[in-house]
């Protein structure tokens, strides 16, 4: 199919919640872009801010992977972590996209030049080229500074008073394309204060959204992060993003209705429990979209068996969408 | 022309010496292969050697890059060193390279890999894939451990008992292979106690070099290292290398006549000087091999003009061997 008949769709998020759902629509003929978020601070991408001063690879890195068509050596070399020495917990793919800006001159000319070379379906774009940090502060006026600091945080669900970026930065001009463009965008899931509402902050990035003729969908994450957004129902996450985009903009509410075995809702309760839904609205797409559970018996249930979406039934429902757009 | 009926070329070496040989070569059909010395354990390389267990990536990846028809960004990504922080000194091929073992589970496997990425012209064979230490025992009973340390050391010129490998590697079988079969053997310019020798000290090397029908070349240095071949003229390199292969099996002697600028040789004073030529033999091709120099007025004049071989002369006069076989 050449690209020009084909739907255009726009996944707005970065971190690994994006992950399924950019590798399960990967598959399917469509103009393909993924917005990331760009306050990434913590683990390897925090050093790699920090020492080289350039802009946060991980979330990048994901969405290049998760769209990539490359070999699977390629795939697991971008995801590969260093375990000894001064390269200690690096992933290569981070020092990949920050040693290729450093060359290319420019994070834009990196990622692009990235996508070539992991022979990447669709597009990958930063929300925003500028240096920015997440800050946050909470109710009981505790300043927040930086994505990891948050994230880490175990007090974010007694309530903030507020959520920036600073400096305030200037929105890639390429993701108001994108979106004034899409037939279809997709929001989540995705950690809601750390990867989400990050690419609402970005002047431009709500109204181009609202603007947007595209179909919109929240993809409801799976499970509530403890200390984050503790108790959280589908309600909550909704009236949250409504607020930043200013007005409830979506035409659907992707949600999965497929229990986990209790074992493993029990060994994730330290983490957070299940999202619950309370909402009664037509827009509310019920679907089963677990991924598959690995064997029981085997030692490393736990650890292999993570609460996850699966990216073919995720990108199944999507298409049902697009299909009739 | 198809791969069978291309002559095959096999280059010995390793670091910088054989970048311009390769360079040069690959822009024929040629069934090329480059053997790479194994004992390099030097700044990043070494850091990487003894922080993640992996085998020296360095001249592999001087080499890698010197085959490489992939594009100029590919090929500075490569040689990109990172500058600060923990990864500082570091150059990117050689983190490329050591995380492509870790993944693909070899070094060997690793190099394959990286010359497909890379779209190599050839073949990058690494002559023993057991971890060795080049060690030297000088005149004066001092016993240099490693490659660095040789190559650092100022008191190699006043004589040395005995170089080796520890432990005696065993060769990679391909490397028997590609010497036996070869149609021209070229042997150098390059270090010649840290990058030539190297490799004739992995048992059954010299054998099937000595045992090969192929054409054999000797390509010598333009500059001596002060401390490793001060004085050093023609004979003495020929003589010290057939030390070593048992009989003197070269076909060629190619050399350079062409005089680099005497400012420059002045300001290489420190560094060596010259290599002399003291022989007179029919074997010897004497010819201008010297690359370009850029404009005497510029300010970084020096450090741009290092007195190197220039690819093209050094292939055109290998190639009138190969086109006369």
């Amino acid at each position: 199919m050449i690209k020009g008949s084909m739907k255009k769709v726009v996944v707005i998020g970065g971190g690994t919640g994006n992950f399924a759902v950019l590798r399960g629509l990967k598959r399917y003929p469509l103009d393909l872009t993924a917005i990331v978020s760009m306050a990434d601070d913590g683990g390897s991408t925090g050093i790699l801010r920090d020492e080289l001063g350039v802009l946060p690879p991980g979330d990048v890195r994901q969405c290049l992977v998760a769209l990539s068509n490359s070999s699977r050596l390629m795939r697991s070399l971008m995801n590969y972590r260093f375990e000894n020495g001064g390269l200690g917990g690096h992933s290569f793919g981070n020092l990949f996209l920050s040693a290729l800006e450093k060359v290319a001159g420019s994070f834009e000319k990196a990622v692009e030049e990235a996508g070539k070379i992991l022979n990447i379906r669709g597009k990958v774009i930063p929300v925003t080229t500028h240096q920015v940090r997440l800050k946050m502060v909470l109710n009981n006026r505790t300043v927040l500074e930086g994505e990891k600091e948050i994230y880490l945080s175990q007090e974010i669900d007694q309530g903030y008073k507020t959520i920036y970026l600073e400096p305030h930065p200037k929105v890639n001009p390429q993701v108001i394309d994108a979106i004034s463009t899409a037939d279809l965008l997709v929001i989540g899931p995705g950690g809601l204060h750390t990867s989400l509402i990050p690419n609402l902050l970005v002047e431009g990035v709500c109204d181009a959204i609202c603007r947007s003729d595209a179909r919109k969908v929240f993809v409801v994450n799976l499970m509530n992060r403890r200390g984050q957004t503790t108790g959280y129902k589908t309600s909550h996450y909704l009236e949250e993003l409504v607020r930043f985009l200013g007005q409830d903009i979506f035409d659907h509410i992707l949600l999965n209705v497929q229990k986990p075995p209790k074992t493993l809702i029990e060994y994730y309760a330290v983490e957070g429990e299940l999202v619950e839904n309370d909402l009664v609205d037509s827009r509310l797409i019920e679907s089963a979209l677990l991924g598959p559970l690995a064997n029981e018996a085997k030692k490393d249930f736990f650890k292999r068996n993570l609460i996850r979406h699966d990216s073919k039934k995720l990108a199944q429902e999507l298409m049902k969408i697009v299909d009739h757009l």
